[in-house]
């Protein structure tokens, strides 16, 4: 199989896709893979497989790679003698962040009919922003953390008790997030997250919990990985999570009983539902006092979480079988032709 | 100004599409247009003034016009002499139904950095979904019908009384929508509507309500159109709105009360918030003892609702005054230098 791997994109986590990018020419034995760059300005590059360094774009060598137009059933390289299509089976959107969390990419790709694992847009949009997610997630049945929302220019006179964390609505890996304990670091804590969004949630700061993740996805059966339970701290902050989209090792599974397993298995499914038909997502779950909550979902998990996974590349294989999901509309005319037929124009 | 007016698309609705498309050829005055069709194919076409005409869709003569492609900054005409862009200053967003309500076009506009007039991803996501729109408008405090959702293959044993209104969650212009008044007939309304979706919402018909629509837009200041009660049927299918696609007429406000009017507004206001900016949108209210329900959000209403407005082709220019509202990220590859340095090799 060939699989396109997308990566880059005008993202607040451009540098940690190239990181996950470059990690999955370790992880793919038997897959060829296709390495598609989107530079700041979202342009397409083909980056051959020698130059998957991170020093490559960090240097903006990148510029002297091909550039590729995207185009009705994928990219081309433009050329002196016309288009010529870059062949893969299936993209694989490694976008972290803005672009390929927030359905961009998933919406190129649909619209251009270019056969790709990733949320489909209506989940990227369910997942990117965090008040979506937990009205999706109450509406099936499945607990989040209580919040209170601000909008950008509301009074700033919280509810919570602290401690609180405080949290833009939108943006993923801790951007913008902050912990805050004492009454002075909450305006600063709320201007960071203003800078992010307009919307901002404030959470109570739940102690003695534990932080179990779950990955996985439906290929034609459930592929559910090992639960992990995060190296805990406090809180973990963008240098700290950084680090975690470089993972290639295996991790060894959370010392979890059978109940919360099955619990935290279950929520996964009852999220994943359709809805993410085609993906390959990881949920953040809390525990508390028996009780699981869904943290957050996702939708690009760092490296694709494929450290969680006994079989990770025959699984994306097994995936990509069938990625075809919208539904072909036929356009006859009909309608146009019995109005003209009422006109006597027909 | 010069307004490109993007219509037709992969969708249900795409005759309708054209038809309103033709609709805005009259509306705009002073406003110099340029027609960009979406074919069944998804293929871009530059369509003449002079071929504005449903026969020229329905016959295929669109196929003789000229080709375009979507790159970085708009659209280009290729040639035997280079591309050659599509020169206009915003873009309209005509396509009903999937690929111009469900976000597609507006990730694409955004993606290359192209201005557009339509609601941008996130607030597609919400109105396109019905299940979406009912947890959002719960979210911010403005009623809906209550329902009873329905996956392919649940049980059947609905619990809500007849008679009921059956609607796949996606989708607009009633399609696959069907008013259940006996038993008998609910089976072939439930096997209608999950052609369309796999999750159906079963709403309560409910009677002695009425019908009331309200455009509008937030420019630099909240322009509302007029209150609409619209012509009354018990239950409008997809031919009868229609009609409603090619209108181009002013019509009279509702004859409706102070006080159910402010609702309406205020309601209106509430849905848009930040998430519609950038679009013109329609919402169909109903009053029911003086309680106004959220029914839809139409995120393209048909022929964009222009005669509901006073003063609509200077409301689009006041709207096209500011349509970029994401945010530039710069990437300067921070964490790559400092993981380099970290390493040694910077």
């Amino acid at each position: 199989m060939k699989l396109a791997v997308l990566f880059g994109g005008s993202s607040f986590e451009h540098e940690i896709s190239i990181v996950s990018a470059i990690t999955m020419q370790k992880i793919f034995k038997k897959t060829e893979l296709i390495n598609i760059f989107v530079s700041e300005k979202r342009e397409f590059y083909l980056i051959d497989k020698k130059d998957m360094k991170s020093k490559y774009f960090s240097s903006s060598d990148y510029k002297k790679a091909k550039k590729l137009q995207l185009q009705k059933d994928g990219f081309v390289v433009g050329g002196m003698f016309g288009d010529k299509k870059v062949e893969f089976d299936t993209l694989l959107n490694l976008i972290h962040g803005r672009d390929g969390e927030d359905g961009k990419v998933a919406s190129l790709m649909e619209f251009y009919g270019v056969p790709y694992i990733s949320p489909r847009l209506e989940a990227c949009a369910l997942s990117y922003n965090k008040l979506f997610t937990k009205l999706f997630a109450d509406s099936i049945g499945v607990k989040t953390i209580p919040y209170e929302l601000l909008h950008k220019g509301d009074s700033r006179d919280i509810k919570t008790p602290l401690p609180v964390i405080v949290k833009p609505s939108r943006l993923g890996s801790s951007i913008g997030v902050s912990m805050v304990k004492e009454e002075s670091e909450l305006d600063y804590a709320l201007d960071v997250a203003f800078e992010f969004d307009d919307l901002v949630l404030v959470e109570p700061f739940m102690s003695g919990i534990k932080e179990y993740n779950q990955a996985g996805c439906y290929t034609d059966k459930w592929e559910l990985s090992i639960i992990e339970e995060p190296h805990k701290e406090e809180f973990l902050d963008f240098e700290k999570k950084y680090m975690d989209f470089s993972r290639d090792g295996k991790v060894g599974a959370a010392d979890i009983d059978n109940i919360a397993a099955q619990k935290i298995q279950d929520s996964f499914k009852r999220v994943y539902g359709n809805i993410f038909k085609g993906s390959i997502i990881r949920c953040d779950f809390f525990e508390q006092n028996g009780d699981i909550y869904l943290n957050e979902i996702n939708p690009i998990p760092g490296s694709m979480a494929n450290y969680l996974f006994e079989d990770f590349e025959d699984m994306v294989v097994r995936l990509s079988k069938d990625l075809n999901f919208e539904q072909n509309i036929k356009i006859d005319y009909a309608y146009i032709h019995s109005i003209q037929s009422a006109k006597g124009k027909a």
